[in-house]
């Protein structure tokens, strides 16, 4: 209840009906704070440079790789370097390994070879050799979930769902496959599939696959599981579109597999408020990555975002009156136990948390911010939105938070969390695929995220409780 | 003042508070109707296909080219395969090519030669062979116009003027900028400089040239005019400074020339009104582009917004009120020929006209739209924000048009000139360079500014006067 009253008068700085002389005052330098905040962005920006080293000096840094332990020390030494005090928050976390072998052919009742581009699911077991099987085509995971074991038995299952084009937010349109990529190989599984395929989680016709998290149901035989690219599963369904009664094979080689748990760790660097030390507000994204592509959107443009928003508090003198934290969370892409360690550990010591905001939605233009939390909460956010019209910023409304900070709403009922919304039309051209490189960031669009979440810092620490 | 009326009619279709049962009915189906021009759009569009067509197969098209002829051909074809009722309206257009020879090189006091990246501008006269001279620098346009005729006399101007990139809309910084390429070859030939060279306008530091038209004044000499890639300029300030004594050389060789005027076309496609079949309203953009690169999102990208926009709205059996009128103009780049003899005739021809939209700032996610009109007229613009605002469009204010329609506002003392406004963060990063590719467009930024068009005419079209 406390923490509503304090957000309800930060609203007074920025509605200007309520202004008083005063209020007036603080809300200029408020907006010249602001104003300078993305000069410094736009013109001494490190933002851009710092992607490149993390993106091609690092790399990919799936969870447990040597990569991501790079990008752990790197991560602190940056903070370091910025004038944060850090420390490392050790974790335990999963480790899986794509392997060497990664091959799909298509083969129709004809005889033809083709070649598909596919890449293993992220838990998946390998293939053990060779395996073939003759292929069976869903077009959703329902209509799989639907068929009889008879259909399924002893085949290699291909889900062909597509995300919805229609969707405006490419986000929902995920959200919609989403189910696909985790649960179908259980279901195939389940009915007595041998292997399972599916439709890359992408909205182009590319020729990219996209990898991401799958999970084992318990009590079923775990088999293996790809995505192939949307442009190769366009090509099989044209195959048995072309011939419905066709015996088309598939021919799978995977040697990917799970190691025993591995010690990672958490990145944090702090400045200290001045005023409330002990009430935090946590910022963050996530350094691991999966092991395609650079992960430069996921979540590389992420840390970035949070990393340069503190450097530019931090450069420009800013004395919080909260405790600003900063978090590079381990281990997003698969099982989360960054985040949900952080919100136990969080709790367990006692700390107050203020708020917390996450960037994990890519490096494109902003859009704004949602909340998720009170409609108090969220009343508040969307006055921000005259503050924020002169840079395009123009959603403030409720909605996600983000997967690393979510676990804190069970250590902090009531928390308000926040998630940076950046535009999201060419988000799924990327992520989870080898396209997801640092040439693919806009550097002027990166530079802006850090601006909106560096000013949004700001206001949100400038509450008066 | 009827028009004024007509327009403010239309608010009461959309704002929530002074609807009506019978007006919410109305709104009902106008926003199905969008929600199905926006499916068309995403899922069954021909916009990205139709785009690839006109810069993989056609290509660059500068005002009087071969390519040019090409596009006008391709433009009627579409129009009518699309079944609008086309015709084609003769103007004449400047002739100007950049021949073969086209390089750069500096040479300093120590003898080293460094090779640069540059483009003629466009109305550049050619070098006849080489040409040499002692390069001076200039951080500004308003430097060298300071500049004494003793520090300019005889030499090369190189004009390093930076567009401003902490300004937020990247069309301010261009438009800060923009004089120093009309104008610098003019005032430096004016203080007997040789030659002039500028820095291109473009915000990223990279090695592409941006060329774009220039004008010699009246009575000074025309002396040859290029414009170095940013990465380039960067390269020679860093030789000056440092050694700010030396003595620097450029060598340069263009035998770019103009040509007499030559006849081409506007291409014209129509759909009859049934009600107001006497008033006009006018879409378009250009079909020409400059001679580097493809034209992709300048302004190919705009061209495609339109025919694709009419292209739904046929496909959707729309029956317009007014007469609705796809303008595919020639010649925005280098003279405006097709904007200016456009507004001429149709005042000639005595036609009615009910307003103009141009699409002409690149392909890009779209953002909103701007009114060059009256304050009533830019009030109704305003009542469409909560209409597109789940279509993620926000920017409903006064603003520019577009060069091409722009010159219908003499013709038409009061018309409202609309602008569509994309997200323009990454449009300086092609424009009038060799990097403005169909690779660099994607597919469904480009979509939804085909749909955002498609809506705005209907919304447009469907007042009541």
């Amino acid at each position: 209840m406390n923490k509503l009253k304090a957000f309800s008068i930060v609203v007074f700085f920025f509605t200007s009906t309520l202004l008083l002389a005063q209020d007036s005052e603080i809300k200029t330098s408020s907006a010249q704070f602001i104003r300078d905040i993305y000069t410094e962005a736009l013109t001494k920006g490190h933002a851009y440079e710092d992607l490149r080293f993390l993106c091609k000096e690092i790399g990919a840094r799936i969870t447990g790789s040597t990569e991501a332990q790079m990008a752990i020390e790197w991560g602190q030494k940056k903070m370091n370097a910025y004038g944060l005090e850090t420390r490392l928050h050790e974790i335990q976390v999963p480790h899986w390994e794509r392997g060497t072998k990664e091959v799909f052919y298509l083969k129709t009742s004809g005889g033809d070879h083709i070649k598909l581009r596919g890449l293993a699911l992220g838990g998946s077991v390998g293939t053990k050799g060779t395996l073939r099987g003759r292929l069976i085509e869903f077009e959703s995971l329902d209509s799989l979930k639907a068929a009889s074991i008879e259909m399924v038995k002893g085949k290699i299952v291909f889900v062909n769902q597509a995300m919805d084009a229609k969707q405006i937010q490419t986000f929902k349109a995920y959200g919609g496959c989403y189910p696909l990529r985790g649960n179908s190989a259980s279901v195939a599984a389940e009915k007595g599939a041998i292997g399972s395929v599916i439709r890359s989680l992408g909205l182009a016709s590319d020729p990219h696959p996209h990898t991401g998290s799958m999970y084992y149901a318990d009590g079923v035989d775990k088999i293996p599981a790809a995505a192939i690219c949307t442009a190769d599963a366009n090509k099989i369904h044209a195959v048995f579109k072309n011939n419905p009664k066709q015996d088309i094979e598939l021919v799978m080689e995977m040697d990917c597999r799970s190691f025993p748990d591995a010690t990672s760790y958490n990145v944090l660097g702090e400045i200290k408020g001045s005023k409330y030390s002990d009430e935090i507000i946590t910022v963050g994204g996530h350094l691991d990555s999966w092991d395609t592509g650079e992960g430069a959107h996921d979540d590389g443009a992420g840390i970035i975002h949070c990393l340069e928003a503190f450097r530019i508090l931090k450069e420009m003198n800013y004395e919080p009156q909260h405790t600003l934290r900063l978090v590079f969370f381990m281990n997003e892409e698969n099982g989360n136990k960054g985040g949900k360690t952080y919100a136990k550990w969080v709790k367990e010591n006692e700390e107050k948390h203020f708020a917390a905001i996450e960037s994990d939605r890519g490096g494109f233009a902003p859009r704004g911010f949602t909340c998720d939390g009170s409609e108090e909460q969220i009343e508040w956010l969307r006055t921000l939105a005259p503050v924020f019209k002169a840079y395009d910023l123009h959603v403030f409304e409720k909605g996600y938070g983000g997967v690393d900070i979510g676990p804190l709403k069970e250590s902090y009922p009531g928390i308000p969390l926040f998630g940076f919304v950046p535009d999201s039309q060419r988000y799924f051209d990327m992520h989870h695929s080898p396209n997801d490189v640092f040439e693919n960031v806009n550097k002027r669009e990166l530079e802006l995220g850090a601006a909106a979440i560096a000013s949004f810092i700001y206001i949100l620490d400038q509450k008066n409780p």
